[in-house]
């Protein structure tokens, strides 16, 4: 069996970003295959009693993300930018991740939409932002039309009812089996595990 | 000026004990000087809308703790159990720290007290607990007696308001200057920069 992690992320956070770009190249140094898994925050934010990013509820919290972002991508030589407003609408974005099966095309995708929001500061709700994401894919501009197919719809929502059952509470997470990792700071862990299985 | 870092800790904080375990080691590595500040964060949380541990109120948040712990201490060969009740009351505990000027006992202490809490499970509310913290460094029985002195209580209330005035919102923190880190996992980064000034 091919050692694999789960990769689970929400466009709109900010450690998702940083997770996403470099856990391929760790992965490959590790001979394991990463699935990539979008999800919404929203439901279980909701459910949690939030209406709103936990960054902007509780503004010490907020403030703190803030700085570390910034030395966190200084460090690791990433572009950085404060998406306004913040958080995001990654909805549809999330479900064209959905239509994408092939995972090369799946993983450029992600990372161009999180290059657009993070390194750009582009509104990823917009239509033409995403058409680019989806060149950058190589993917066709009429993909965009399919975040609307009711399938794809109800296909986002089971992924976030998945992530909930499997006990996920924020983004970045990451699934070896049954073992969760949360947070980028967790991300080489979870990757040593899914090596040594 | 001797570089030096403040280390902000609460009691009932789980992976503040993981910290209080290794800041002393790691800091003579990197010649720095630790100064051990205790805090409460109930009055935080409160301003926060929180009258309980975040672990208790959003128990997806608190399951997952528990295994984190759970992991970092077997990888760090330090044994854990799961207080109960959870969270503890370090108040008495955290008043007896601003009691002990003395650096080498003030760290011993609050060591013992984590050690009584996450190594063997005791209520560190209880006076006989404190008494047998306060022999581990060396300090005698009635010092217990100082907790309930006007002058030490308003001194860690004092020491929550500086700590709210940080930017502090959760613990362990760790202050080099005015730059702020969060976490356990942000030690080794903050004891760099501390290195480096």
């Amino acid at each position: 069996m091919q050692r694999s992690i789960q990769f689970w992320f929400e466009f709109a956070s900010t450690y998702s970003y940083l997770s996403a770009m470099r856990i391929e190249d760790l992965a490959a140094q590790h001979g394991v295959s990463v699935e990539w898994h979008p999800f919404l925050l929203g439901p279980i934010f909701a459910s949690q009693g939030w209406d709103n990013s936990p960054f902007n509820i509780y503004p010490a919290k907020g403030r703190y993300m803030w700085r570390d972002m910034e030395r966190l991508t200084a460090q690791r030589g990433l572009r950085f930018s404060r998406p306004d407003p913040f958080p995001q609408n990654g909805l549809k974005a999330a479900r064209l991740v959905m239509t994408i099966e092939a995972h090369p095309q799946r993983a450029a995708f992600v990372r161009a939409v999180y290059a657009a929001e993070f390194v750009d500061g582009l509104n990823i709700a917009d239509d033409q932002v995403l058409i680019d994401c989806l060149s950058q894919a190589s993917l066709p501009p009429d993909t965009l039309a399919h975040c609307h197919d009711t399938e794809i719809k109800a296909a986002l929502m089971q992924q976030t009812q998945t992530a909930q059952a499997k006990g996920i509470f924020g983004a970045p997470s990451f699934l070896v089996g049954e073992e969760l990792f949360w947070g980028d700071d967790r991300l080489d862990e979870a990757m040593q595990l899914a090596a040594e299985i």
